[in-house]
């Protein structure tokens, strides 16, 4: 199973691709997508439906999973989040794929153990659990991290739903 | 001239129609796009883009206007706003469109005179103004209100861009 990890933001969109396989978790790819702040807003926001479209016809994830916005006491920074991770949450979406999302320090603590790690404690994490991975952007290791954060919670959720059959457990 | 208002809400977005000719609009057509509050989010923003594109495709508007989403006290509301107001933005820009945006009582006060209209007065002189309109819904006036606001700001601008030629100054 392929999963996308995406961190919005309209500036920087990160990416992270991780292939899951019973309890391994394997790095594919990872990267950003970027507007120009130059441009109109609507335009922006085709940049980075154009850019994640791209992603998930290169990759071909199975899933998709978005870290929940963090909102801040600036009204108009918490909407232009809004703004791209309406996009974000909407590309893969129309995709097909089923799009999960994650508070910021769960998926913090699936990656590093702690709800309230730095972005270097984050970072450290995800290359020891995903070696060789690039980390070509630093929004790119939190999006890494929602995939890690997803691949742990789809694998629960699994082992849940055939626990009996799992245990071998006689019910 | 073809113009679409749009009216940015995750639960409705109204859309209003409106021909322009000269200084003459015409009514075209009023309605409101739904998402179910049941669904997963991503699924809603979808029901949003599919809701649009299907006004888009079957009205071909020139160009799209949204108004812009009022920054309340409320960070979650801001940020739910927001979410819509991606997708709002982006829809009409992958069809191609230029899409404009208008603060809220710049709207109010091209189609009532004042910003602090309240909904009945805009209603009311939607009415006015574009007589044989239905108004849907209550965010199908607001967006009628936008599409009012641009043809007026469009018309202004075309007039600015050849001020010389239709005064008959020579400069």
């Amino acid at each position: 199973m392929r999963l996308l990890g995406l961190d919005p933001g309209l500036r920087h969109t990160g990416w992270g691709v991780v292939d899951m396989a019973g309890n391994r978790l394997t790095y594919v790819a990872d990267g950003a997508v970027h507007s120009d702040g130059g441009r109109e807003l609507a335009e922006r926001l085709v940049e980075l439906h154009d850019g994640l479209r791209a992603v998930i016809e290169r990759y071909r994830p199975d899933a998709a999973a978005v870290e929940e916005t963090f909102v801040n006491k600036n009204p108009t920074s918490t909407l232009k989040l809004g703004l791209a991770r309406g996009v974000v949450l909407l590309v893969p979406a129309l995709a097909g794929l089923p799009v999960a999302e994650y508070p910021a320090n769960l998926v913090k603590k699936s990656v590093v153990g702690a709800g309230h790690a730095d972005k270097q404690q984050v970072q450290r994490m995800v290359k020891l659990l995903l070696p060789g991975c690039l980390i070509q952007t630093p929004d790119a290791a939190d999006a890494l991290a929602v995939a890690i954060c997803h691949a742990h919670h789809a694998g629960t959720l699994a082992r849940w739903q055939q626990p009996a059959a799992a245990a071998g457990v006689a019910r």
